[in-house]
């Protein structure tokens, strides 16, 4: 509620137009609408800037389609799930035939903004092949709120001459967002080469003393390139969505 | 060296206005400044859209002093210094009068940017008071940029209501760096209730089972409110950095 | 064995009903029920105030059958098993008609007090859908003794004014638990906003970074809210176990 | 602010003794004491039951004592500080003569509640003689707020038997704080011996594989005696905020 | 070798009963029996006092059966195999049908000493049934190789009192062996109260920040009764090996 | 591109046998073969002295059999795939009926060398039955690009006198390899007896406190005997790879 | 108390040469001398069979000297101080003329039983020079109780064929401590080539990756020598103590 | 001993011109040079085929220079102590005036090989300037030694077009060592553009979550450039004895 929506309440209560107790009740509601399971919460997109997201790991199909119905209806804002397993993916499907399927990034898009909804660009690059679920977490969930995304893939540091060719990109580019697992140096590598934001990604990617991603994570926190900040691991939807906040500030500036 | 440089030169060698060898050497070159134990990077302003700053922790005052009087003579960008110790500190400022010590955020800045010379503002938050020598190495830094920074200092998630009493200002600031120890839960209370990209920083402040930043990183690596990016333990200068990347996109697109 | 049975049994040596032998036994004696596997200890409830509890996890349906069948016949006191799989939770059903199962907490109650057989009451919130499980657990256990519950579910600190709509309970109840993974900033955010005792639970809930539950057991234990103690990962029993302790202080003080 | 002050103040409005825009102002604003370097917050003890704390570690005996100067003006609760090292307490004697200095438990307090102030008993049971500091941190606050505390000393697993003979004692206190280093198992032995609720704090005493009190803070997190709580390592003052928010609930119920 | 062989060896190359190459060979040839996958080592009773054991996991049936036929042929040493799987052992069984199977220790027993071919004995003590694979472990091993042992299963700390029983037995055996998981206070509290060498196995057994046995592990190692020890998690084979190293010892002295 | 290829370009751009644009464009342009999924990286030869290899781990049978079809067309060098599973060993057999599978290394090879093809000998020395997989990864690997490779298995620490038998062949081989899990000791062994470089891999197995192969990776970073060097966790394909750059360096010097 | 004691007590109550309140005292009383900072515990050594030691990081001299002075007048056993740093031995050695100083060791010995009290010896085995502080804390406590201990320093792993000129004794000793840094293989060495029981103690010795004797000690609790056990980082006294305790066994067997 | 030596041996003792105990006793005598401290190894030079080196650190100015004394008269191999202090470094020379004391590498070297005795050459790259003591220590080391070490210093991932102009030299080096702390991405750097053996040694240089060289460490271990190997934290000297190993094979090839 914003200051002028409670002057607006406080004039109605002394214009007597509002009672006291009407006035009390509006000032301590709150907007959740109450799925039993669940509390959407109608008024994030105000808060954060962006509508909730509904993550499917640990839910069940029934839930997630009971949500993303709610949201369809109540709602004009681009509807969609992460974390959703391929037999989940297919169920939801056949209750939502529009839906768009992202096998590899393991999502549902049940609507999105139109494509470039959203002025301003955003690359994506990754490691390899393995990093490519990461990737695409980030690279849909941007396209799906409507920013043009362009993604390099398999640019690894041991290909660092792959890396160079797309310098100019990397500069040009609103905000980078680079996805590595294994030692993660290409954070690193595209923050000493561009001048655009760039926000690390680590993945879960490597054998042994990777540990899970840690050793990625370490690596990036470490960056000796000033100006790279990190994400969980695997996270490529916090990085999408952080890419966004900013998206919505350089376009509306 | 861009394309068109490269092209550039390419006719020179065409059209015999410039040898073979020596394009040779000109395509190898790259320049740097060597003062026998650092290497200046002339072209990194150029290369990463912000230029060289000295890190001073294991470096000699002489050491320090040297790098500094170079970069005044041979650039006219901001030359600034982090984790400067007292001793040093002092012993700077002897020699170079003009020079500002920050005491609590251990810089000296031997030349600043005008201030407000940079479009775009900041907002630092911090929790509590044993947080601020990392928030105002963001603070500085960033004005040292020509940044324009306010800061929310002592407004820790233990006194939640004060935060809310900044809420208009973190959804309308460019970015905001969020520099919290302790359990860091900070980051997600900032990052709940605004819509601008946060930036979080977790310091070592904390006893027994903080581990020396460990949990406020942990923390603001899992925070549930998605767009929040971190950087490394006590790296207020990192998130300064990230956020004059940032500014120069949000101000130049 | 307490001094007035001690001081009653030398007594009775002195007075000779009870012979040397016999009394030494009496001292050496331990009321322990072997059931081969495991020995049941009917002198806990004495000394520490609640009955013993089947852990599930790692026994047979039979073994857990033949534990619950002679708790029923010996005592009076609830008798309940925690961490039941579905597949044992339907074999005991079948042997134990009269049990309640609950899914979600994966136990299975096969005697519980009088809903609030016992005064005062206890507020569990929980942050996601996911820490359902394990904020179940902790409301079924203290159910199942006869303590009155209300459990706030899905107010994760993303969703930060659906917490501040239940201030005064959180105030009024005898105590808090609040179970998250993720960050944990959750227990940070109702020690500050409540007078009462905050028992948190971390639970393993959440990726990458998260290790399983350590980011929100660090962050819980680093808590800048003075008045709040954690529980081991996900150990809602725990947690409810502790409240019972207190409520009946409370309530017999 | 309570929903009655809400109500009284929409009321006025009403009846126009107020007028919007101080009724505005008044729902805004928030009792913060801004003293440049830290903000008091007044209305702390409204809200969590009990008044700030002066936490000196990275605190100038200058900031200490301007602090405990404007608590001691502005409130009547109880001031005090803790972690304070020998040189700050004895500065803080000569500004404050009536501040008790507490070396053990490295705290000073500028002003306490009566003896017995509060109704209710904690009794402190500590390992070693390296522990004390810990303990004394628990058992200092607790007193200074007003509740009789009794400590148990030097009463570590190894002495079993001496721990015996204070069952009755560890059944009949409010609560019992547990504070142990090296293996921790203290709170496991008294959690088995007593039906108080039991807040466990493991210490950083041990050497070598104690990992600055990791073994006996994942030790009591893993206690098998249902009903125990943790907090921070050597955070004995945690330990008592928390037993006195039981105090307040078992003595006002 | 031992220094008599080799000065027998000497004289006979001096008597020339030897010829020098064949010393050479004698000196330099090493038994061991090579079956392809693996070497037995024949010398190993001579050098360390006890024969090779078979561990199962990660081999084929068909390469602990080839293993353990040779060494029942080659040897009059007990043969034994240990981390077998319940679908091995009963292929094992088929194959050798004098093999003891003990389903709880996951162990296959080939051929056995006699009981009691060695004097003195050994107890084990165990937290709770789900120990027991670990506690069995140790208790089979030690049987196998003809010790006495005495195995007193679910007496954890939280049962106190039961311990306390086994006081007499706890102080007269040559040497005690405590398996504990969760907390691991039970090495503490038979250290405590017996006089005999204490060896602690930590299990793998909790949940949450039990962290897979390393809570234990740390508690074990840290414990205050002076005179325990520690082996490997799980390892209830290797704590009976020390246990029989010690037991020859001890009756061969 | 080296120099000379550099100078000769530059060379026919001033006698116009080359265009500018052409020239560029060549500069610019990097020998990649994209095959969508995957980038083949043909330069890597020439850059690294020993071409690409197949990481199975994550990719489909046909990714794999296309990459390595287009290997097999595009070069001469040896095309191999390590960390495949047996289902898509066999799977890959069937396309390729010329390739060799070698299950325990789980390898498969498309096309190797000449046996050696390459002067020059490693020996690989490993500990348990367990570690063979990661040995014979390292064997296969060396042995695919044609070098000669003699296999020392079974002959972990606890065996000290077998690997006194292989002393010569220690000091004599260009390089070893130390291949053990558990704690590790073999490396610091082999280290102490032989003159050689050492390259120790560390492996996953052992239980309880072996953490996945971090208690063995520890002990061969601190190795006692100077001149030990180690690679990831299993890693045995890193260790051949390391001793191929080895043995061309002894073998062109 | 031992049941004889009981019934003996039982039988005065009996008699009524005692009264049932004195027996009732007798029972609960414990012989515990209170000294204010820490109590002594007289049966100690009944109940461990071994007395109290003092240890004396974080206890003042005057503390040791009166704890020191109470044991030596009232008990007859010997009395030693642990971890004393060279200014307290100084000013213990004033005040106790007749002690003894043991630098290396940080111990005083204020009265230590005949050389050679106690039948049996034990072998220290040491790595490096590092190691020494830890490996004569074992030496000196050992001595001090009677026992007879052979020395075998600068013995690691490196230096391979200096350990096994030691085999034979290695053999015959009772038991063997094995003390060592950095990797901690001399524990797996000296399990390999002896069949006495072997207590590994692992030290802090070592830099970088040995992270204060982790590394050590977790590749001592991964020995694949069977019958190997462990004590904490350091703990030299501690292994003294088990080997005593073992002593005891052996030589009243 | 060689078995060209034992041979000789055996053939004396049958030609009697030793005697049988004569042989014995050579064949149990070890070279080893016992100063009570410290033993020498004279015959590690033929073992391992360097000599040994003194590591000063926890050793006193007195047995560094007895050692060092004994060392020079005894061989002719270079002499040299690491981790000496300055105050140490001081004192040392003034008892061998001759020794050459380098203080950013934290040596002493008492004698040395010719430069360039040993054929072949190292090309040692490091990070920032924070390195340089490590990467020194690998100079120092290898060039005592006889080695041409070539140091390529400040060449941090940040500024890759620095590395980038040493190509050739870092692909005709025998071998490569890099130098870095932070996130350790020099190593994965420097692996893919050379094709020499690289030998990556992580620094402790770093703030926060470098976690003293942690970070670096599995950055470095987890490199997708295969083929390069790894050294303790901060061990530049391992990593010159481990480049020692490969010049001497790749020169006496």
């Amino acid at each position: 509620m914003r200051p002028e929506e409670v002057k607006a309440l406080l004039t109605a209560v002394q214009e007597r137009t509002t009672s006291v107790d009407a006035a009390l009740r509006k000032l301590q509601e709150v907007p959740v609408d109450d799925l039993g399971f669940a509390r959407l919460d109608g008024h994030r997109e105000l808060r954060q800037g962006l509508p909730e997201v509904i993550y499917a790991e640990g839910k069940t199909v029934e839930q997630i389609g009971t949500i993303a119905g709610r949201m369809l209806e109540t709602t004009t804002a681009p509807v969609l799930a992460t974390r959703v397993s391929p037999d989940k993916a297919g169920a939801l499907r056949s209750r939502f035939p529009e839906a768009d399927c992202h096998a590899t990034a393991r999502m549902v898009v049940f609507r999105a903004r139109e494509p470039s909804a959203m002025t301003g660009d955003i690359t994506v690059v990754s490691a390899g092949t393995s990093d490519l679920p990461v990737a695409d977490e980030a690279v849909v969930t941007a396209e799906t709120f409507g920013a043009q995304v362009h993604h390099v893939a398999d640019s690894g540091v041991a290909g660092l001459h792959r890396l160079l060719g797309e310098q100019q990109r990397l500069h040009d580019s609103d905000v980078v967002i680079a996805v590595a697992g294994m030692e993660g140096a290409l954070a690193s590598l595209v923050g000493g080469i561009s001048s655009a934001p760039v926000v690390a990604v680590p993945t879960s990617v490597g054998y042994g003393a990777s540990f899970e991603g840690l050793a990625a994570l370490l690596a990036m926190l470490n960056t000796c390139a000033a100006g790279v900040v990190v994400t969980n691991i695997d996270n490529g939807f916090g990085a999408a969505m952080f890419a966004l906040r900013l998206l919505r500030k350089i376009h509306k500036a």
